[in-house]
């Protein structure tokens, strides 16, 4: 049960051009694998895995934490989170922060001219507890291999088989712009099979798709793209071919107060829930005040210590959880029980992912009695070219059955990592920038907010 | 993995006459032992222990659900949750409630006059959460002794080696006064080492032993049992004695709103929390928002759908867990990130218990990270007769190292528990009831509340 090793690989597959507040999806996510190489005690080993962002900073935060990992036991996640807290606040005894310190940096290594150097030690806390969850979710993935049980039973058993998600929808383009190094790159989908979808015809065209694909039986519309009136229409258009799907829509704050409050009148019967029409729990709790449309929100509850201000102040009704923002999947369990504790409902937030996170959110939801929502996933988005082997994940009735086997029930396809690997190395880019990427079609597109 | 067999065990330990607000401690504690005996997986089998209140109907609660878990696996906790609610809902597929059931029932046996009949099903949700809860903590045990690491490690890792505890100090007679059927048996301790505590000076000297043989490094008074200005003037004498220990008295809401306003503000400065002077969180919040002293619950709170009223009203600052109540250790954990998201402290309550409950109530605290209160305990009034094997468990500086070994860490001395089980047949009693056993003494005893 003692740690031997953490093995860091980031990757960078295939993303379709899918817009939102900030810009537009680059043709390529950049992801980061997670091993953990346990000793099982009677002389063979288990890898677990876990899955986060692949911006090259996490990735530097990941190798200063795996360099002082071995020797360790897979089961003492407390004493984990303890050690990645102290490593990331740059005061660690006996560690050596400088540039020449032997773990590996993955930043400032080709990403002029917009390099944002070697990642920043103290590390903020929204960081810390992202390290850790790609850790703890390794370490579960371990120990349920070691204890030969699926995740969810060490999360506290499952109260549901398969876990209901929704068809999320974009905005997007026919194809990458080709206006960037990675375009025509290999993995570049350029004009993938979904189509563009500038309308709400073109949204109604990608729901039809993805529900007769996946069964799903609640859509997310991802906005902030247009301005409402037009993602309110793709919503009518949605709600005409779906007369029984429940419908969200997320504008990402994009949305001035006196924007959102001239709209959430037409949403109020439109939706299940509308999520972070603005920004912060003040303008939050100026809209919910107004309307009966339940707010949801990713954006101004995402620790614990934003729930208590949330709850004063009435902001939200229901809080999208996820568990690389959370701090791990038991942080996402338990997010269960405060949401019950202070009456929220629950759903789950998403960003481009592969199928060790697909498995992880799987195992966490089917754990918790309270998730009352669909969860949001990208998975359909950039399932093409995922690391783990085919036939753990499938979406049946527009819900994944929790993976059978031990842990997270999913496992490496080397092969496929490799090949993401050496792309990630081949295009050379160190962070996301969808506004950067936009701005090269339309050069003079201003993410300020609230843009409307 | 799988459960073979569920033993529960009924037991009478010896209990000095400890006063409250509802009467008096009798002799004996009734109590109940089980024992999950798990299939190892490979030939052997493993025992999970658990722990809980031995009255009658909990007894009759368990068997019933204990002759359906036989095939179950013991990582299915989730699965086991479901099944508790739904066998004692009463309307289980299959299941016979009639008198001629093949389930064991202990109630309705030897106690009359005062006979409370069989066991209620549909069961009151407070009392499925308290079977269910036994049930968890064996099922931890098992799967901590089959992965081969300790309870703590299941719950999200240790974030302390050693939990605080609290002195926990009562008013008490020199001994039980022979009124009952009880006195004389064996294990009445009569006039037992710790004397009488009915003044400032008796609860002093009790606290003086207590502090010098355990190290306790906070004190706490069992109140509502004499009008407030003399259990005032017994903080006082620790206040005295003990300098810096931080103090806490609990009425169990034996005051009248009227009487806690007029002597809250005595308190303000003497106390770390005052507890549950009131009942209700209306109550509670009346007084609460009238001084700077911190209010705690283990009565206005006891569930998650507790909180968000509470939260809402201001009642409280402070909640004690406790696994017995709150539903299992998992819960417990998770009350800590409740209280982190509402901005509670989180302290533990205790009723009288054996070392099965201590190493579980262990196991839970050093596994979260936001208990700011040391835990209260019983066990020093009862540690005498213990189930387990001595050794795994003691007090350093007024906390509990976290036991070693796997599981819980506690393993069962079966000598004890066949002596202790055959005392509960002899005595013949199915319940606890300190009004009653107060009443022989005192007849015109009212334990109506408020009472001052």
């Amino acid at each position: 049960m003692i740690v031997q090793e953490l093995r860091v690989t980031p990757v960078a597959f295939a993303d379709p051009p899918l817009l939102n507040a900030d810009g537009v999806h680059q043709p390529h996510v950049l992801r980061a694998v997670v091993e953990l190489v346990v000793a099982d005690g009677r002389g063979g080993e288990v890898t677990g895995l876990g899955e986060c962002a692949g911006h090259a900073w996490q990735l530097d935060w990941l190798e200063l934490v795996g360099s002082r990992l071995p020797g360790t036991s897979v089961y003492e996640t407390g004493e984990l989170a303890s050690r990645v807290r102290e490593l990331l606040s740059g005061h660690a005894d006996g560690v050596d922060y400088g540039p020449d310190a032997p773990w590996r940096r993955w930043s400032d290594r080709t990403d002029p001219p917009e390099s944002r150097g070697p990642a920043p030690v103290p590390a903020p806390a929204f960081d810390i507890r992202r390290v850790y969850a790609a850790l703890e979710v390794a370490c579960l993935d371990a120990q349920g291999q070691l204890a030969g049980v699926p995740v969810v039973d060490l999360l506290g058993g499952r109260v549901r088989d398969a876990v209901p998600y929704s068809g999320y929808l974009f905005y997007k383009w026919a194809g990458h712009p080709g206006a960037d190094g990675e375009s025509g790159a290999d993995g570049d989908p350029g004009a993938d099979e979904w189509g563009a979808a500038l309308t709400p015809d073109g949204v109604v065209a990608q729901a039809v798709r993805m529900v007769d694909r996946y069964g799903f039986r609640s859509l997310k519309l991802k906005g902030g793209v247009f301005p409402p009136e037009e993602e309110i229409a793709a919503l009518r258009a949605l709600r005409a071919e779906f007369p029984r799907h429940p419908l969200r829509l997320d504008p990402n704050a994009a949305w001035s107060r006196q924007t959102a409050l001239s709209v959430v009148g037409e949403l109020a019967d439109l939706l299940e829930y509308l999520e972070d029409p603005v920004a912060g729990v003040e303008d939050m709790a100026e809209v919910a005040a107004r309307t009966t449309l339940p707010l949801a929100t990713n954006m101004c509850v995402t620790s614990l210590e934003d729930v208590g201000p949330a709850v004063a102040r009435g902001a939200v009704r229901i809080v999208l959880g996820d568990h690389h923002i959370w701090g791990g999947l038991r942080a996402t369990v338990a997010l269960g029980n405060v949401c019950r504790a202070v009456g929220w409902g629950l759903s789950a937030h998403s960003n481009s992912h592969l199928g060790i996170s697909l498995a992880a959110m799987t195992h966490a939801a089917a754990a918790t009695a309270s998730l009352d929502h669909a969860c949001d996933t990208h998975y359909p988005w950039n399932a093409a070219e995922d690391v783990v082997v085919p036939g753990a994940l499938s979406f049946v009735d527009g819900s994944v059955p929790v993976p059978q086997g031990t842990g997270l029930g999913v496992r490496l396809d080397r092969a496929a990592l490799d090949r993401l690997h050496a792309r990630y190395l081949r295009l050379g880019r160190e962070h996301r920038d969808d506004t950067a990427y936009l701005r090269r079609v339309r050069p003079g597109f201003d993410p300020t907010m609230p843009r409307w």
